[in-house]
């Protein structure tokens, strides 16, 4: 099966992403009978690209580019144009916009509009922004189940580490009461360095000069990072319809610092936890600096790794731990995503060959 | 869609299983179109039931009894009676074997002729045992393969907290190159209130009365319980063909207490650690004493915790934690696996709405 991509966005993420598709492109095959063709690129800066050769074109001309992703009124023309020019393959459940745009963490656009139009065009939508799921996941849901088309979004809070892709294939049957995460990684690096003595100024410098913080670093430190993870993880795990404004936030500053060394000295850790559950009929969503005892499961993240806690009713509570993350990662979930979409388009019988694939040889 | 069950042994975990179905029977039918009846029920004190009033009968009468699981010649005759009965839902590939049986864990029997004889006669074969998967996965897998049926193991090792199904269904195109983790409740319960200066025979008993500790605890202390899930794991996870034999194995003992006090006074922390990955085309598997320094994510797994961690190719490492088990745990694992089945009997297009479901209301 052939599935045709076209990306909204053509930085640093989906640069990698194009880049993995070219690394993956026989264990795709071999493995999931699958073959991806990019058929167009949107890019701000450098324009646009409708088809194989003018794609080949701009990835040849900008691959190295770390240029910021597209945004504006000439995308969504180029959009519209390029949902007509694969309208068969889009009726045909082939056509998969991929987006990447720089995030506008209030409104969630542009990218929430690009996925409207993605899908009223009878393409599948797949993002690794968080805006859309923070900012407007009931729209597009409803949206993505009018035109029967999949939204998906992993790649949105914990990089590849599959999060809502758990609960949908592996959890059925449990609901999900509520969690609690530590999902900045910006940070928590710079809460773990201050504890060691270091500089509130110092630490966001490495993570800005290691390209993990933010272009606006404010987006890290004043919580809003987390509060739109926290959002677009009750509204898809909890069935809630907020807004990273509705949640309770809170984020670090230099003085935070002093409060993470005395944490630290006496045995527990001053982290920024985000965290949701269902109080009644009212979801409680918030971001807050917290000092945890030392045998809590967050008091152990360190550095840049990352983890959540779900509260479930029948496994009580399971957690999943990023211990790294990075481009690849990200790229990654997109990846993940695109298979995702390609598995619904293979017969279930199929489907089954592979998983319970035999050894290959006796390796004792 | 209907599901028929035939359940091979009707101990603890099975009765809990079957009142599980029940407490969600109707969530089940909402949200998977799935009704599940159990057609027959294999014990070995109780003797066997055919048909839902036997079975009601038998549940009614034993529902409270811990007696343990079924084995023996009589018990295949049963199976291979009810597999005739029920071979039009076989054929419909709607026929379940859910094997709950004690465990010999050196051969894996009598669970895996079990499985061997369901899967022949056309049923899915579905269990909580680590026997098969570890002792005899790779003929399985085959016979699977063969008989276009599903061999699914869930609860095998980390009881309902999802890690096989999380790498078959949520990891595509990820390669898992190896893993570590502490699999073994009993044993780590023992080593941390050791810690705290409590007796091996004290603590080893208090897992023994709470019905967490194996009914021969050797299997536990001597770690051929960590074995064999470290064995399941290496052949399902890294495609090995290896037994609970062929791992390096230690165990715990009275002595290991001053080991343990000792690392922990000294910031450390003694964990019996299961491993494996690949050396060139050998798998390398063992169960360990490690002392891990107090910032490894295996040195904060408390008391009955269990964590994972997976070391892949593209997402680098990603761990699983597993914050509390018991029989609804296990349980649930079973009725993942069930779902799983009824997945596969589910048109794609059907498949993909529940996913994408829009809010239920706006909760701000």
């Amino acid at each position: 099966m052939t599935l045709d991509l076209v990306l909204i966005g053509f930085g640093n993420v989906a640069q990698r992403f194009a880049a993995l598709l070219d690394e993956q492109r026989d264990a795709l095959a071999r493995d999931h009978d699958l073959r991806v063709r990019i058929v167009g690129i949107a890019t701000r800066r450098h324009g646009c690209a409708h088809g194989s050769r003018a794609v080949s074109a701009l990835r040849r001309d900008h691959g190295r580019v770390h240029g910021p992703a597209v945004a504006g009124p000439h995308v969504l023309s180029f959009l519209r144009e390029a949902l007509k020019r694969s309208a068969a393959a889009a009726q045909q459940r082939r056509l998969v916009v991929v987006e990447t745009t720089t995030l506008d963490i209030e409104r969630g656009e542009p990218a929430t509009s690009h996925i409207r139009v993605a899908l009223g065009g009878g393409a599948h939508a797949v993002t690794a922004n968080k805006g859309p799921v923070a900012c407007a996941y009931g729209a597009l849901a409803r949206a993505a189940a009018r035109a029967d088309r999949r939204f998906l979004f992993e790649g949105a809070v914990m990089d590849g580490v599959p999060i809502f892709n758990l609960v949908r294939e592996t959890l059925p049957a449990v609901r999900v009461i509520g969690f609690r995460g530590v999902v900045n990684s910006t940070t928590n690096f710079m809460l773990t360095a201050m504890e060691k003595g270091r500089g509130f100024d110092e630490a966001l410098a490495e993570m800005q000069q290691r390209g993990i913080a933010e272009a606006d670093a404010s987006l890290d430190i004043d919580g809003w990072d987390a509060a739109a993870k926290a959002a677009a993880l009750a509204n898809v795990l909890l069935q809630a319809n907020i807004t990273p404004r509705d949640v309770d936030r809170r984020g670090i500053a230099p003085h935070t610092g002093r409060l993470a060394r005395r944490a630290k000295s006496a045995g527990r850790r001053l982290k920024l936890v985000a965290s949701a559950r269902r109080d009644r009929r009212r979801i409680v969503a918030r971001v807050a600096l917290e000092e945890l005892s030392g045998d809590d499961l967050l008091a152990g993240v360190e550095g840049q790794q990352n983890a959540l806690i779900l509260e479930t009713d029948l496994l009580e509570e399971i957690a999943i731990v990023q211990r790294s993350g990075g481009l690849t990662q990200t790229a990654y979930a997109l990846l993940a995503d695109v298979i995702t979409i390609a598995r619904d388009l293979t017969a279930p019988r199929a489907r089954r060959r592979s998983p319970t694939a035999a050894p290959r040889s006796r390796t004792p």
